[in-house]
């Protein structure tokens, strides 16, 4: 949760000018998103929610991942709309920051996912995948494979100071992960952050992805493999293979994968791992300045990597019937 | 803003489970009140914010709060109305915290109050003062008069530490404060914190008071004496008479203050300032665990009573023609 930034009832006003969305009838600060700050607003039009960008979004991005969810909603599926300003901008400005008003989302977000809402949060997410097909803007995933070497120089010592030997372990991963990791894939736009807190549900039904604030291309598999990582291990670190057989069958049911790539899923969801744990490590110690949010523990994905690592010398994850 | 107690997917439903407000439909922490942790609650029968209560508030005194709130809301005044759980009770329990869920208000509080907000606010003040006639429930104020030589009591060196002879002013202070306190006033039901963030407007206009978690009884124009400190200073500390005579004339409006009343105005504003820098020159430096707020600035409340001493010296504030 986090508000980093606070809009005052005159910056309201100023913002709103810009709006064809009538006076505002409540403005409060929500506890959603970790990396922006985030206000219910509402209006006589309707309910909004304005995002205040912080300093991890790169404002160059923005008009991709505004444009992204204004495709996905035109395609039908459940993604908050941007609201244009009287000029047509989806981008605005509060005090200095980047900012945009998008629709307010009904569902909640579930905390301890049953094997259920696995299934529902699989089949959410190809349905985005296949809805973003023929979005025309791309943006590379920088946080991506090819990324991780590099994000890893110079964190040795921070690995080793978790656990020692930690910094070894994953240079071998490392090392393991981009040997295997599959090239031809099929491609195109992933959440690439589709974790627990960003999806809604309502009646126990997947009814919408938000944050949309990591979107980018790459394999659309990886996608999924972020997904087995976030919603299919236990609270004690085990792999709960029942749940995550229950998201690839969700995803399936709209999607259904190819050979190659039911092959590379145990690898690709190990590659997942290593990337949060790499911006965990980096940011672990490294508290935002004024941020009233701790950072995530790097050891949670230390663990799923050691799950990884272990599933990867017996075989792969078991994910589906031989 | 605050959010103190997280509250699971899992919770809300064992919550909700006990009232017939139909299942939820968004759930969301809402910065909101600083003592208390607020969510946001939509349900398909309507809008409603959870409280859960935090140390600050007494158990005991929540059937006092929660009733004057019921008991607002029947007499007319805007003000959030508690929702009953099935078997009747206004008080429930979320993650064995004491804790109720009230109707949603609309409105927004405003940062920099003007003239029109100073006279609405007042006006406002007033209406509740009229509404709480004849409650039937008893809060004495323990942090009234009474109580604030007790509260400053080891208190003197966190004061030097602020300003170096700050004790012994502070000590000076309350010696003429009990001295030229009044007696014989019109008491009744106060709010006791109706400051700018606790009211909310909407079109310009006084549409509800929330956070009666100081609510007590005292002198009624204590209530409005604090309310001058909340509303009538600028961010430089200087005092606006202006600003202060919109508020006592809005207040006026509805119930007109009798000649002891306005003759006692300027001591009691001296002493509301004592009450807010006592208080938190005693939060100062001891941040409560776990909580993502920071304490507020005592020497905002020392300026305060600064132009108070200088008033009192002078005649006092100057808030009626003579």
């Amino acid at each position: 949760m986090a508000v980093y930034t606070d809009i005052t009832d005159a910056e309201l006003e100023a913002l709103l000018a810009g709006y064809d969305l009538g006076p505002p009838l409540a403005f409060k600060g929500i506890a959603e998103g970790v990396e922006n700050s985030n206000f219910l607003l509402e209006t006589t039009r309707g309910r909004y929610v304005l995002t205040v960008y912080e300093r991890r979004v790169k404002a160059d991005d923005l008009p991709f991942f505004l444009g992204l969810m204004a495709w996905l909603a035109e395609h039908g599926f459940p993604s908050a709309r941007p609201v244009a300003d009287r000029g047509g901008a989806l981008l605005t400005t509060a005090r200095g920051k980047p900012a945009a008003i998008v629709e307010f989302m009904q569902g909640l977000s579930v905390r301890r996912p049953t094997l259920a809402h696995c299934r529902e949060a699989g089949g959410g997410m190809a349905w985005m995948h296949l809805a973003a097909d023929g979005f025309p803007m791309r943006r590379p995933n920088d946080l991506g494979q090819a990324a991780w070497r590099g994000l890893f120089a110079g964190l040795g010592p921070a690995a080793d100071a978790l656990k020692p030997g930690l910094a070894a372990t994953i240079d071998a991963d490392l090392q393991t992960i981009e040997g295997a990791w599959p090239r031809a894939l099929p491609a195109g736009v992933v959440h690439a952050d589709l974790f627990p807190d960003n999806v809604f549900f309502s009646a126990g039904a997947f009814a919408a992805a938000i944050d949309f604030y990591f979107a980018c291309e790459d394999l659309l598999a990886y996608d999924l493999a972020v997904g087995l990582n976030a919603w299919c291990f236990e609270p004690d670190g085990t792999f709960n293979v029942t749940n995550a057989r229950a998201f690839v069958a969700g995803y399936e049911q709209r999607r259904p994968l190819s050979k190659d790539e039911r092959a590379a899923l145990s690898v690709l969801a190990w590659g997942a791992a290593m990337r949060f744990f790499l911006t965990r490590l980096a940011d672990w110690g490294s508290q935002p300045d004024g941020a009233l949010v701790r950072p995530k523990d790097p050891m949670e994905y230390e663990r799923k990597l050691a799950v990884h690592r272990a599933a990867h010398a017996a075989g792969g994850l078991m994910l589906f019937d031989a």
